[in-house]
């Protein structure tokens, strides 16, 4: 990559940037990002787009024409810009590994830097974040709802864009799908292409058996026909048929897609007469319109179906179209070399932020189910609060309310975030995405089912710890008490 | 622009264009992309997209590392891929002017070429259009809410990927907006930038007073102050008119913006304390997870806002995330250089495709208001079936059912499928999107506001002529009764 450019972002970053520099407030800063709820109803989201995140803001860059254009519009010194012109991003980022199963209120990516490099790479973590865990999540969902079956993306000409289907075929694959119809993201990402036929190859030849023949004959080790254009049980399925057992003289299986029509009556038709034809082993793909809901109700009616063809829902979220990822900034050096915690209030309660520098520690129990998480205080060396089994602790509901519960260790911890750029340098390298998208099987399998379920889940319990609801109950008494008053 | 990836396309599309190109069925063919039903309940769609795709389709090439992978892929003829070696997107492409209202049914992009050509491009035709029809649609939905008001688009951070980002930006802007906060789109698009401050600047400082003054001292000409960050009414409102004094004496006006709260409740109490204050000319901007409906609420409500910062929902769909674009073979030469009409049949009436090759007339009252929008039959040439001022026709639904009526036109008639890539070539050049808002606004005056109300609109009349009905019947007589049999 030769660069990207750093106009990716909000205007107003690059005001406040301009603000920062002149004012001597370009001081060290620690912003994280978290979420607010889970998409879709769920009761899990998964955490994806991190390499994607990293590979760009290694390339961050302004160019001289991004410099040309800033100086246009007329808000910018000469002098500020020419301090943009070195622009590289050399702080530090903490985050959860991806294809973690994550919940509201964690810090997902926590970066210590510049506050104006905190400020200007906002815009890019949040969009790149947001979105592949969205499709993470869905996609997390619908393989789930399949129980766990074969689910091919085929979202690429409803995505959002040609970056909205490229890193949506990314994220469907970490989330549990098989493959992608999307050549080039087979191509980017190592991701095994799919694909059937379109109606279109059926309707450029002379008859439907003359278009399954010709297919056949090309590919016979991958042939699966189309088999509603014209009519699936009259038409297509006996054509399909017909060349089926040319395929089966030469050894060869085949399979059948259907695109429309009610898929629990037409594949359990299908089945049967596929079954007393003597095709026992041919496939059922199904296509149209599927999501997570769908697929359940078919899998539960036990259709017939040995593979889904998913696209638009699953690669746009269908329903719900944003992941509700914030990045805030929850401490500052003061001026004197000091770090203090800072907190953004508001009149929704749910929009108050935790405050300072955190770590997430999710605890497991001795059979390796997940109990709850914790969020704490540490500092960006690792210290400060830690949680350690074996122990006992109060932990208090992150509202910092009255409700709390005492906890004892008995299973393992995970410190959740890990530091994955140390002052602008890369730890570690890109995994591959299989490797993701087994992190998350695995993640998935310490969680019980009802955490998991679609509808009405189970709430996972996120708690902080005494520190940080100690911190949080002061910052919000010093706010709320006028100047001279209180203690 | 280098030449983007012709890989960005599914993965059928290859396998179907070895097999035309081995079969000897490379032959002329011609495809329509075409839209099912209207995204968000509504009653028009905005066409948008075009130039990105012209660009795009004049770009698109198979690079040596593209080739590469797809012998990798061991499905592939040397041969073909060689042949792939000189891809160009050589055919003629007609499309609706972008930026026109336009319904169901109607052809709104038209391509004719080799078929191998028509087939390659079917993914990046769909990803481009439905992706920016949609945005162009909300955010002309979300305008028209408004009531024709100032409408940022602030959508980057929750946009679907960079380019979900960029070509939100580009279709917002089509839609309605007046400006984005994305500044890489304000230099590609020329689209003005535009934004506030973030809830950091005012966190960075040690005091909100101390953050307004430093921001109005830097910005007198375009200070907006956030005033949510610890209390709307408390702290923020009183800090923003102790600096905004500060700016009058020095002749600037000031502005606040709202991000929490009850928007109705707040902005009533903020306009009614500024002008109590003196500052009747100071602006109230909102944000928060805003839509059309929450929009159209607060304006008639009568809310006193003057500008509205809609991100998420605008840029991404909100809760219904793809516009259902669809592209489909209507016509090919049979081998003897005849054009032959196709159509795909369905067990579901609605995904039935009318044949031909079509053109679209929009016919207007005396008056210059929309009466309908016919499909008829027309050829590569532009001749065959017309619609002309002062002559008399028959209409009939497009399902080809027994429903029709008869219309004589009075006022004039517009031909809304245009040449704009005659064999390859570019016709015209790249339009301002100014220009394209315009042809919005403009085309939107034609349709009785009961035609663009957000919901349940009255639903305009899309209709075909008898040629084109007389053809797709005999199509479906020809498909339903056995060889031989019929007349």
């Amino acid at each position: 990559m030769n660069g990207i450019s750093a106009l990716f972002t909000d205007f107003y970053s690059l005001t406040m940037a301009q603000g920062y520099w002149k004012n001597g407030l370009n001081r060290y800063a620690v912003f994280e990002m978290f979420f607010r709820r889970h998409p879709f109803g769920g009761g899990f989201s998964v955490f994806a787009g991190l390499d994607t995140l990293l590979e760009s803001l290694k390339a961050l860059r302004f160019s001289g024409d991004d410099l040309a254009y800033l100086e246009g519009i007329g808000l910018f010194d000469r002098a500020f810009l020419d301090y943009l012109k070195d622009f590289r991003f050399t702080g530090s980022l903490w985050a959860v590994d991806e294809g973690t199963v994550v919940f509201p209120q964690e810090p997902l990516v926590r970066i210590g830097g510049d506050l104006i490099q905190c400020q200007i790479v906002e815009g890019l973590i949040l969009n790149t974040i947001n979105f592949q865990s969205l499709i993470a999540t869905k996609t997390a969902r619908v393989w789930l709802a399949s129980d766990k079956g074969s689910i091919m993306e085929f979202g690429l000409r409803r995505a959002q864009g040609w970056d909205g289907a490229m890193s949506a075929s990314r994220a469907a694959f970490i989330g549990g799908a098989v493959g992608t119809s999307n050549v080039l993201a087979g191509k980017d990402f190592g991701i095994p292409v799919m694909g059937t036929m379109a109606h279109s190859w059926i309707m450029a030849h002379d008859s439907e058996e003359a278009a399954f023949e010709a297919y056949a004959d090309m590919y016979p080790d991958r042939t699966v026909f189309l088999i509603d254009t014209y009519d699936t049980l009259k038409s297509g399925l006996p054509n399909a048929m017909k060349v089926g057992k040319k395929l089966a003289a030469r050894g060869k299986n085949f399979g059948v897609r259907l695109d429309s029509g009610d898929m629990h009556y037409l594949t359990v038709q299908v089945r049967r007469i596929l079954d007393e034809a003597g095709f026992p082993k041919a496939t059922i793909t199904v296509s149209n319109d599927l999501d997570e809901t769908i697929i359940e109700t078919l899998v539960n009616a036990k259709a017939p179906i040995n593979s889904w063809g998913v696209g638009t829902n699953m690669v746009t979220g269908g329903n719900e179209a944003a992941f509700s990822g914030v990045y805030k900034l929850t401490a500052r050096d003061d001026g004197t070399g000091n770090m203090v915690a800072v907190m953004k209030f508001s009149d929704n309660p749910d929009k108050t932020t935790n405050p300072g520098i955190k770590q997430v520690w999710r605890i497991k129990d001795a059979q390796g189910m997940a109990v709850a998480d914790v969020l704490g205080l540490e500092n960006d060396s690792g210290t400060g609060e830690t949680i350690e089994p074996g122990k006992r602790y109060v932990l208090w509901h992150p509202a910092a309310d009255y409700r709390h519960f005492y906890h004892t260790v008995e299973g393992s911890v995970e410190r959740l975030l890990k530091l994955r750029l140390d002052r602008g340098k890369l730890l570690g390298e890109a995994l591959p995405l299989i490797q993701i998208q087994r992190t998350l099987q695995s993640g998935l399998e310490a969680f019980d089912p009802s955490y998991t379920r679609l509808l009405n889940p189970h709430i996972y319990k996120v708690s902080i710890t005494q520190g940080l609801r100690t911190l949080k109950l002061d910052l919000i008494k010093s706010c709320l008490e006028p100047p001279g008053e209180g203690s």
